[in-house]
């Protein structure tokens, strides 16, 4: 499948090179290379999610909406847009505060400012190494799916398997709003990061 | 020791119990019982905290800043104070939103209203009984401490380890300012709940 890759960061890399690895066509550009002048880079990656067939949203959070809104509503129409930011800000230092309140999320202002993409929420809850290799060690971890669109995840929980996360472990959280629950989760796996003091942890779902 | 439980919901209830069982003396009160009225109730819990040389805050995270300041500076000086609440608010619903911001939790207004309190978040993260009965079944999971001192995060891992908790399953977030993660993670657990179908779970960190 061809797949448009928005955001050239860490996550945005790590997932085109396991995209490409698992036999994905992916279409990427690097902001800094070809593009120093951050509006050229917004309209060339609308270009990309025109030719994308499904579009995953890698951009940092603060981008996330100016970036897809570039890309044109018709580029998006029909589309599985899967969203892995977090609407972390970084303007007031370390730890970061999130952009949105509780009565909302990221992924639901992607969803609305684009009502014709098919807006899937996943892999925002872990680092990128993670992301793509779930076979983190010994013992099960989670990953969660929130969308309105029910075929939308099964696409995605379909492209989660193929890289190498286990069926039961890809957790649907629920509609499109349920990813307030999944962006919330950062500033705990913030203070995770640093108890752990590596990126390659995650949480599994123990139940009794 | 003498603890002073405010709160008797189900958590309040649950960690009293838990907390006799474990041969501790516990005075806990009922709002509804002998006291209808929510001021002669707000009251007498400051005369429980009075008495308790720990004190756990098993209210309501909307009715906690209230109940805690009818007790007065001086009941709660140089005590443990174990907060164990959540800033639910369900005024529209559910799921409820979160009455605090990203920039603040219910654990830091806590402590500035009480600066000679030794605060420390913890257990607000599972239902009551996973609290007191972390035997969920098979595996590890976590219960996570935030506080600003450390005799008092020392104090409260051996209680936890009194209910049954494995040492290396307590993790230490930070000071009282990682208890945004804590706190904001119940959005999440919320969602889970709705999946799990029990109020019996946990998570587990899982490290690479």
């Amino acid at each position: 499948m061809k797949i448009a890759v928005l955001g050239t960061g860490i996550v945005g890399r790590t997932l085109g090179s396991k995209l490409i690895a698992v036999g994905h066509s992916v279409t990427m550009g690097s902001r800094n290379a070809a593009h120093p002048e951050a509006n050229a880079w917004a309209a060339e990656a609308g270009e990309r999610a025109a030719v994308g067939e499904m579009v995953i949203n890698a951009t940092s959070g603060g981008a996330t909406l100016e970036v897809l809104s570039a890309s044109g509503p018709g580029n998006l129409a029909g589309k599985v847009l899967i969203d892995v930011s977090n609407p972390l800000d970084f303007s007031r230092g370390f730890p970061p505060s999130l952009s949105t309140s509780s009565d909302t999320s990221l992924a639901e202002q992607v969803q609305a400012a684009h009502p014709e993409a098919r807006v899937v929420k996943t892999l925002n809850t872990m680092s990128a190494p993670v992301m793509v290799e779930p076979g983190l060690g010994p013992g099960h971890h989670n990953v969660f799916v929130s969308g309105n669109d029910e075929p939308a995840r099964a696409e995605v929980r379909s492209l989660l398997e193929s890289f190498g996360w286990p069926a039961e472990d890809i957790l649907e959280l629920g509609d499109i709003t349920s990813a307030r629950g999944a962006e919330m989760y950062l500033p705990l796996w913030l203070r995770l990061f640093g108890v752990v003091g590596k990126p390659q942890f995650n949480i599994s779902i123990v139940r009794g």
